[in-house]
């Protein structure tokens, strides 16, 4: 087992992954950022290496200064958490040369999972479902006239590199296609420098409803059942859910069948998720694969009784996951709590906290680097704590969150609280019976 | 099922009892002294209602105020949480002549548990095994040197009333005997208004082990196994845990049986705990009951996953619990994080609270009513917070207490955290082979 790990992370990620290692008897190293020094994963951490000016790229994305670090303190592992490098195969492969194990895939298994048109071809050759769609990348406007023909309208332009929305454009007839395949290469290329595009069949008002997996070093993959995510507001999740009100014992063995086979398609391993599309007739399409934690993981962690991240300490160590037993029970749900203003269309409300209380009792999970006097800083995703709950039911799952976002209390910056507040009030979601729209036609009441 | 429920308690468990108020949908009221106005318990509550100055007597144990703001609210229930109220058996009877009712049992099982004389004649009666001693209390010299040649040296003399070690003494031979009796009568006269004392066989360093269990209305009684409360420091619990490493599961049929023949002798409703003294032999003996829910029924509710104050509620409101099925999983822990200075005596450390920040991830549970900037007052009880951890063995919930504990940050006043963080590394507590006697001998170790 390793004797000391690095957290290429911060925040309640790096929190959350020294909590394990101490558990586990294992040393961590924390890196941070100047504008980060106050933070508790700095204090938390055995020790503490200072990686550069707030700047991601000059520190949390600084290569250079982070292998620099684990081989300062003689760190035999690094663990990156999410974000910042936990995606990044040169990361993965500098490691490697430099000889810390990355707690997470080989750099092969990232790129196989990076690059989307890569990895949707492997899933169609392992059989895994895929939203109908061009064969590979779009080079010109007569293919894409023919694809999107094939498939019908309304269809989606999608950047084969990067996330997160940009250079997506949704294509609902023939006349609009040559504009927005411009639009989408040109707004790739800039984004991601890379202006590859494909195209696919649009699937309107979908679920987003993902599989964890984890996959050991001796070829044994299982899954640990669904997270529902359909709870979005612009591709950013807000509020996940295991297990889906949508999936069934029959349905997750389908799926749960079809992520075990794209794992073991690229030969997996660490833990890792397989993000479908669930549609309306119970058709679910492959999306992408994370390979790395998710920040929804715990909601897993509770229902299945498991620590994730000791799991890919374990598997980064060699060990097997072949008996490991997992027994589901309960509901569980995350709320995102992001330092974000709900009233003005969720802009980032950094600052200064001023009063901070944090939920309890039976059934309720903090998972937070936040306190008073903490200041939230601009320069990271603003999320400064995530609430989960578990319960019997999904009815009484909603009714405790109900009852610990009332008992949260910040003060000195605003919060998506009140937002979700109304949210697990409101009978649509109450219902279970909604889609990635829902939040599109969710009025947020200003109180 | 109740509308609105008064609490007639502060801090903590006020706060825990609102929470499954209002996972169940029913209104609260806080009641709280001035000294509480900033409490959460206070802005939690639905409606809240001044009741009186800091002093106890005057607020959280002034029952004619207490009434009165359960009638201005028309409260249909008041929960008397632990501590104050909860065992006065007036109390209980003047919230059933106001048409209140008391969550909890009535004001005579309260009495038949509250005098330890009558109660231990109603266990010897029920078959449950007391401590030999005197058959009843002891009034002259010539009893009392009859009983102790009885069961042996050494012996206690105890208090019929009260509690907490006042008025107890322990005699080690027969010529020490009538200076303690006289002193031991005189403590109680002074410190309960009743110098009833009686005998017992004097255990050596035996284990503290109680029963949680269950009454309804209806005649059933089912206990949730023990709780081990062993890590004591005068009489005042500091550290419990389920299973207790003292008990397998013979045992805990042999003792959760007697504890519900003890309940059942009384005709028993509620939660309740039964109290044992468990010696090296394996034999155990009744101490006491309490008719109440206890400072420490976290570690239950996480082992059974279930809701105590939820059962209580819906006991008091005449629900069966014939059909309840709970099963036991993991161990769990609780450390009592009190504003205490264990450098100096465990010397209470009221004060400001500055820096405030709580454990998470799997396996954590904090139940807590403090926050950074609230003013820990000097007039009640010193607890501040509760550190509930859950884990599959022992071992590896001792490791996350640890781990947990590092992560739990006060500044301000002094606590108890670095007293457990050493108890979590002492081998004499991680071999689970201790004795109430543990904490005589134990070293804190000044830092």
């Amino acid at each position: 087992m390793f004797k000391k790990i690095l957290v290429a992370n911060r925040g309640e990620i790096a929190l959350r992954i020294m909590q394990t290692c101490r558990e586990m008897g294992i040393s961590t190293v924390a890196v941070y950022s100047t504008v980060d020094a106050e933070s508790i994963h700095v204090k938390y951490a055995d020790e503490a290496v200072c990686i550069g000016p707030a700047l991601s790229r000059e520190s949390y994305l600084n290569i250079p200064r982070i292998i620099a670090a684990a081989e300062v303190t003689n760190a035999d592992a690094i663990h990156p958490g999410y974000g910042f490098l936990a995606e990044n195969a040169d990361f993965a492969e500098v490691c490697a040369s430099a000889n810390i194990k990355f707690i997470g895939p080989t750099a092969k298994m990232i790129n196989q999972m990076g690059d989307k048109n890569t990895a949707k071809s492997t899933m169609i050759a392992a059989g895994v479902p895929v939203v109908p769609g061009s064969p590979g990348l779009v080079t010109d406007l007569k293919q894409a006239i023919e694809t999107a023909k094939k498939t019908g309208y309304p269809v989606i332009i999608k950047p084969t590199a990067g996330g997160g929305g940009k250079g997506m454009r949704v294509v609902t007839e023939e006349s609009q296609l040559e504009k927005a395949l411009n639009t989408a290469r040109s707004e790739a290329e800039q984004a991601f420098g890379n202006s590859g595009v494909y195209i696919e069949k649009y699937l309107e008002n979908p679920r987003h409803v993902e599989i964890q997996i984890l996959s050991d070093q001796h070829g044994n993959t299982i899954h640990l059942g669904e997270r529902d995510c359909t709870v979005q507001r612009r591709h950013q999740k807000l509020i996940e859910e295991t297990p889906s009100p949508a999936v069934d014992d029959a349905l997750r063995k389908k799926m749960g069948d079809a992520a075990v086979a794209a794992a073991r398609a690229i030969n997996y391993e660490g833990a890792g998720t397989i993000e479908f599309l669930l549609d309306k007739h119970r058709d679910f399409y492959f999306m992408e694969m994370n390979t790395r934690i998710q920040v929804e993981h715990p909601v897993t962690e509770e229902r299945y009784d498991v620590d994730i991240v000791r799991e890919q300490i374990e598997i980064a160590a060699g060990e097997s996951i072949e008996n490991r037993q997992f027994t589901p029970k309960g509901h569980s749900i995350e709320c995102r709590i992001n330092a974000e203003d709900p009233e003005h269309m969720f802009r980032p409300s950094p600052g200064q906290l001023q009063v901070f209380h944090t939920p309890g009792g039976h059934g309720v999970r903090v998972d937070s680097h936040a306190y008073a006097s903490y200041v939230v800083p601009s320069n990271y995703d603003s999320m400064i704590a995530k609430l989960i709950v578990t319960a019997h039911t999904r009815d009484e799952a909603i009714a405790r969150m109900s009852r610990a976002l009332d008992e949260f209390i910040v003060v000195g910056v605003k919060t998506t609280i009140p937002f979700h507040k109304q949210v697990m009030h409101a009978p649509v979601f109450q219902s279970g019976d909604f889609d990635t729209s829902f939040l599109d036609t969710f009025r947020f009441e200003k109180k």
